[in-house]
């Protein structure tokens, strides 16, 4: 169960330090993850080319930041680009987020992650069960980027997943669960209009990357961003009449979050 | 004229059955076709690497679903792409929806829309007069991706296209028009704001891709489609202060729209 | 000091001729740019294949037009695409807006800006106040792409652009300085809400393009840009709740606009 007086002080630590969040990430969302981190506090930068993404990851490292990997909309030149980002990040200390969207789904997209993840084990796993699951065992198909497991049957694979890239996985859904193997961390906001906007997952990836900029704890980090994803999609679905409003009312909501709302609301 | 009792079974039928959409679209409306086809409750993918493509629509084919191809921001290895997906398609018996996005603007788009066309027909052609007259004859030149024609000049062109390529051609306007060569259906709903938003004219083909997921009758189908577009455009904008807000009203109207809506003003 | 009048002539030209505006530039605003060109009344193509670049800015010359570069996620093939599209309208004289995401930040966007701009002066340079002065001093640092510096510290810079380059440079901030190195105009609109939206920048960039394609003078076509840049996001901030709602009103209030809100704003 996360603590909603040390979720307030990382979201005040977002806005004070605005951390640098170096994205490699999909098409698709690229202009709302970047929106999602400005309203949070943090600075997003996108940047995939090969020439630059070791410099990047070096500014991310001297202003403090993170890097947050996502292979969403894939093809061959990225994957060299996050394979060179996420080993720089690891020389650097830069902690690395790393989102494994559509795995299951496609050779291509499993593989990469095998071989990514293999190169250099990132500081945080987040997906939804399907993908977590895919992570483990290749004979896992799923359908297209959406879950289709509950976070429930998950949570084996997350702790398997979690003990064998020492690392912390994060399965979203109903319930999202945080574990680094050992302990397991649940957060139970959001709402189920959430899942009718594209990409508020890779959003989630991206303001864990955020959140673990400025708390060295990587589970903790996740679950507090877990519990904010959550809460702002809450109050930002009590406003909406549907995905389409939910989504600018979310950006909204994350610009103006204070400590009542998530004492409040902190499940 | 299309009917309402079965446009709104078709919109069941999404809903219930959420068909995947496997889109290889163009960067600038990756998002907002994700999100409206989210909205009508059909699960989008965004899948272009060459490595994947095939896989991703045997996935469509194993569990139903469509694949629309927009050629909007095009570069070589995207039609590699896109040129194996629809012969994967094709084999597959899972329909295709062609958006050839600013055809007669360009010779790369008209010579690949022509290549991709000749070694694949698609179920359905969706574009605007201009991009429909270009396919047919190259010398017709266009003013980047805005329609100069009238959709009523392109009757002619829709009909000899529809018969060239043996599929359904939709040619969208203020009065859209729809025909296998033979029948001709025309859908009048819709709204001048909408113009004004990027994309619409991709979202309809992507709304498309759902609805002949569900309705094997590519002809009903993208008239159902184009009238629901028209219809939601119609309640958003009467709601909306400008483009802005219709767009995000739009999508909050897919998702909550009912018979009675359809019923009501279905022209 | 801006004249309402002309800018309010400016804005009736580009409603009234619907100028083409070709954007080579970054994924993140791609959306973005399109949408708030088609509020103004502009009409916005994207294309950065190599293969069609040239005809594209051809098409601009005939119908009348501008081309819009903008580095924000740099590839290897962009660039020759940039190139070649740069150099093509030069001949056709069309005029060129460049806007240097992030130089400073990375060799690749310093270098790249410096190899674009050394083969072709555009009419008009947008940037920040750091990256302006990254392209003067390749030693200027800058955290990603969101300014460190202040525009008072870099009209300097700005004016020795200007003058190296034989163009318009535009330092947006605070305070915007547009100068030919001879004069310099300010606008002092705007809201800071504004900075907690991604690519409002990129925005700023693209409206000029709008705006030099009916104004035949860079100073002043820059110069009217940013008074209505400024002047949509204090209009959209009003009426905003947080960041998701001002960039949605935004593009309303671009599509609303009137004389008297730009007398009345103006600053």
């Amino acid at each position: 169960m996360a603590d909603a007086e040390n979720i307030w002080l990382d979201v005040q630590k977002i806005r004070e330090k605005a951390p640098l969040v170096h994205n490699i990430t999909n098409y698709v969302v690229m202009n709302t993850t970047a929106n999602a981190l400005l309203a949070i506090g943090a600075s997003p930068v996108m940047a995939h080319a090969i020439q630059e993404v070791e410099e990047m990851v070096r500014i991310a490292h001297t202003v403090g930041g993170a890097l947050v990997i996502n292979i969403g909309t894939l093809s061959e030149k990225w994957i060299d680009a996050m394979s060179l980002a996420m080993q720089t990040a690891k020389e650097q200390k830069v902690p690395i987020v790393f989102d494994p969207v559509g795995a299951g789904a496609t050779n291509l997209r499993t593989q990469t992650c095998v071989h990514l993840l293999a190169e250099t084990n990132p500081e945080i796993i987040r997906g939804n069960a399907s993908e977590i699951m895919a992570l483990l065992d290749s004979d896992v198909q799923t359908k297209g980027v959406d879950s289709s497991a509950s976070p429930e049957t998950a949570i084996y694979s997350a702790k398997a997943l979690a003990s064998f890239y020492r690392c912390v996985v994060c399965v979203s859904g109903v319930r999202d669960v945080i574990t680094d193997s050992h302990v397991v961390m649940t957060t139970r906001n959001g709402h189920p209009l959430m899942s009718r906007v594209t990409g508020l997952g890779c959003t989630a990836s991206a303001l864990i990357g955020a959140f673990v900029a400025v708390n060295p704890d990587p589970l903790l980090a996740a679950t507090h961003a877990m519990a904010v994803m959550g809460i702002a999609g809450e109050l930002a679905a009590e406003q909406a009449q549907g995905p389409g409003t939910l989504q600018l009312y979310f950006y909204d909501v994350l610009y103006n979050l204070d400590k009542q709302q998530i004492e409040k609301r902190l499940r």
